[in-house]
């Protein structure tokens, strides 16, 4: 691909195609995971991901969010990203030629290596994100996300450039933004020091295979609904059973999938 | 449920109880549909969703957002929202009663009717968020999200008030904003008037129950790279049948379980 515009080359002749990212100063912390979003929407982030846990591992530096505005590598005095669809249609496509200027650009002191950097197009035509892949993402030292508006990107970007589909799921969305905030608010709470307490992210939905227990607390009875006597008993031996037996209950009449999955999990286990 | 607070009665002796959104002046469009959003950080929003054409539609009053803060429905002098887990564990829990005070409130002047006015809990454990229930949803008079944050929420809020548990999919969140936002871009989408062109809602992915075909715009060449001769042949009826092979076998490829739906139909529709 010795085509491909270089970064370095390319930055000096246009100082102003720099992403944000690259300008400051901020120190980078060693080891911090991080994301960068390719986006036409860099005011929307972090969005959600800047309140709460997430927004407060981003203030102490736990991982880093760099936008790398879509625009600014456009066509023309309009900065145009998009074109009509070959061979007819509604809506507008996203340019091959465009959207790569912007991944090179991206693309700037990551690694090559894409099992320690993904490189992903968030597109209902692709793999289901869930939570196996979260935690695969969270073993990286980064991700870059490319945020796709109107009909989708020309395809050739895609192959070019060996690009990951993920989907968020079998629905349509006006954009990948909010997929994107998706999938890094399940990858950023994985990380090492994001959530207070460890044991969250073990005894929560899909961890083991199962949706998760109901949960109650105070006040101890409400409009004549008492917290069940198991979880008041201090036998933490029976209370596990319960929250327990209450998984699988749950899992077999909501995920029927779930629940063969687990169940032949389960199977492979007791033969071992 | 008579031991349920009236909201009028509620709001005589306690008017800054009032939602946000009962207190301003704007002239609510006949017909606009509306959300209101039960969430601890109302600040995020709207998000992205005020971006692009979801944000023009909600300047344009084809569609409305109201946040209820769940903070102002807290206890105490801190106004504490969640609990510790009865019988232990990791987290917190979104209280019962904490809760249910704030859907009463966003419950003022909205159909009893869960049929035109569905009642949802964001959560892993629901059913899966998909294009037919976007659907479903876009032809209610509005919707009311609850988005938890912690461990979850008392379980006995979620059957005093039959709520909908729906899912983003199989991950796990810090919290039910940006899964509430996904809902609604994928939703308000789909009402009238919102996307420029209607006819794009009909092409695109899961549609017929596949995935879109490839899409290409210029430059005819890219990188070596030509579009399909097919796409710039200018033949309608060549170009439909290419894009709905290459959709069938994308699907094929990557979804064998949309796959095998389509061909069900697809069965019973040539019995027909």
């Amino acid at each position: 691909m010795s085509d491909k515009p270089k970064s370095h080359g390319r930055l000096k002749i246009a100082p102003t195609l720099t992403p944000r990212a690259l300008m400051d100063d901020t120190p980078r912390l060693a080891n911090a995971w991080e994301a960068r979003v390719i986006t036409l929407f860099p005011a929307a982030f972090p969005g959600v991901l800047g309140e709460s846990l997430t927004g407060r591992a981003l203030d102490e530096g736990r991982w880093r969010l760099e936008t790398v505005e879509l625009r600014q590598f456009g066509e023309g005095k309009h900065r145009n990203v998009d074109d009509t669809p070959a061979g007819g249609g509604a809506g507008m496509v996203l340019r091959a030629d465009v959207l790569a200027r912007a991944i090179d650009a991206a693309a700037e002191g990551v690694p090559g290596d894409r099992g320690r950097w993904p490189l992903v197009y968030l597109s209902p035509r692709g793999r289901r994100f869930d939570q196996t892949m979260a935690h695969r993402f969270a073993a990286c030292d980064g991700i870059t996300l490319i945020c796709g508006r109107f009909e989708g990107v020309d395809e050739r970007v895609l192959e070019e450039y060996d690009i990951e589909e993920v989907s968020l799921g079998d629905f349509v969305m006006t954009g990948g933004e909010i997929a994107a905030q998706a999938l890094l608010d399940a990858t950023v709470r994985l990380l090492p020091g994001v959530l207070g307490n460890a044991a969250s992210t073990e005894e929560e939905s899909f961890s083991h295979g199962l949706l998760e227990h109901p949960q109650y607390t105070r006040p101890a009875e409400w409009r004549g609904r008492a917290i069940p006597p198991v979880l008041m008993s201090g036998h933490h031996g029976e209370i596990e059973r319960w929250r327990r037996a209450q998984a699988e209950q749950i899992t077999r009449a909501r995920r029927p999938d779930l629940w063969a999955a687990y169940l032949a999990r389960k199977g492979e286990q007791d033969k071992a």
